[in-house]
């Protein structure tokens, strides 16, 4: 039976580690540690700097690169599965090379493994296609804390819900029902321009928790072009950008 | 101009610190630590042992008791803002007394401070009275967190939204539209209940992170009423309790 150890490691920066987090990194026997397109090679980079400098041990680091997504593939969630189940193979082909026998293997993953994030997924099909594992979860900081920390603002009003969507649902479906706050992750296309600017206020924030960061508040109707300026520029200078936001209902 | 720095320590286990948190608490002059009623007497032990175990400088550590709710204030909120000021007065006068000038203040705020927590709405309170602080946020892994990390689950469905909410919102509101995860938290009453259990998974947890942890899952309409009589006993038992849960439409 092997270990398998998905250790959130927080949003940018190696300060967010948890002293769970080192110490679970610190023992395993082999740290899987994915390349990303060039783009976020900073991302990489990260993962790389945490092993090399704040683990006092040093596991071995097997380094692999990510499948291409088949944009061909007809529908989304086939496309997702189809991508999952080859991570799985290429992790399980990676454990049966790297691991010694019932080995500790640990994959950091970025914010925290519970938030739209797919390595929870991919560890169960590993299960599917019969490899014996024993699957532990770190929690690191999210993005979204960061975010909150960053702009020292409560996530919700008192006694209130909150939302936590992605850009898409937000423009497909509008404002969700029933709540005054909602958190917009995984949004490419600035989707707060499908509300009626009027009668919200936006907290934003991009490379949060990183050395780039950039915060910008105020009521969506002033700030909102700004925001969407910014972006492109960052975007652009960066040549990648991660970016989330809260919307509050005044 | 003081500095304030709200701490999130996590959920219970001093493992979850991150390396921030420790690093801005072992930088505070003065550490103001609350004394909570008999019941919780457990959640103050822990910042205690986080000050004189985990920290490697000796802040002054300042305690003080909380103020005593008043039952009868007629108002909800009302009563939620007259306890806030009362609160920061009290935090003001510690701060005059007990830091340097131009101080570093910490407090450690349980869980993260962003999530159902009043201490940032205190701190702007303090503001508010006229002392000039710059106030901190430091994020905390929190009980939502711990809660998906101890059973081994993803928040949300493939990009799906989640609704956070309370015990309150769930009986007075029912299931909150557009979402399929909901999870849960202030509750009591053991608010599920309010549901035709049918059709849904839940996934619970008491005193998540701590040494007392108890975890249940399954589907709501068989294992409603073992979480129902698991944590009267619990409570019953500790003298307090302090449970989350996930809930998640089929
Ligand atoms: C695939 S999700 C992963 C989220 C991660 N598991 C977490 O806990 O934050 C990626 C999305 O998270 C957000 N994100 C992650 N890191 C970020 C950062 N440092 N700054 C701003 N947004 C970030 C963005 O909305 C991005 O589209
Ligand atoms: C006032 S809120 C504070 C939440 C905290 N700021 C956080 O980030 O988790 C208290 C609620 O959090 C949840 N909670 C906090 N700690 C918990 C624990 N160790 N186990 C289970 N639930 C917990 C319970 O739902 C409780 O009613």
């Amino acid at each position: 039976m092997f270990q398998l150890s998905l250790v959130g490691i927080g949003s940018g920066n190696p300060e967010h580690l948890t002293l769970q987090a080192i110490r679970v990194l610190e023992s395993a026997d082999i740290i899987l540690l994915p390349r990303k397109g060039d783009a976020k090679t900073e991302l990489a980079d990260l993962r790389r700097m945490i092993a090399s400098d704040v683990l006092k041990t040093q596991p071995k680091i097997v380094e692999f690169d990510y499948p291409v997504r088949d944009a061909d593939t007809p529908k989304y969630l086939d496309g997702v599965n189809t991508w999952h189940d080859a991570l799985a193979t290429i992790w399980g082909g990676l454990i049966d090379a790297h691991a010694p026998k019932d080995g500790h293997i640990a994959l950091m993953v970025w914010g925290d493994p519970s938030l739209y994030d797919s390595t929870l997924r991919i560890a169960d099909r590993l299960l599917a296609q019969g490899l014996e594992i024993d699957v532990q979860v770190v929690p690191g900081i999210t993005s979204l804390q960061m975010l909150t920390a960053a702009h020292a603002i409560p996530l919700n009003t008192l006694g209130a819900p909150v939302q936590i969507t992605t850009g898409r649902r937000l423009r497909d479906f509008g404002w969700p029902e029933g709540v005054d706050t909602i958190a917009v992750m995984l949004d490419g296309e600035n989707s707060f321009q499908s509300l009626a600017p009027e009668g919200y206020d936006i907290w934003w924030g991009a490379y949060v928790g990183m050395p780039g960061q950039i915060l910008l508040a105020g009521e969506l109707a002033t700030i909102g072009p700004e925001i969407i300026q910014t972006r492109a520029e960052a975007r652009e200078q960066h040549g990648w950008i991660m970016d989330i936001y809260l919307i509050r209902k005044r």
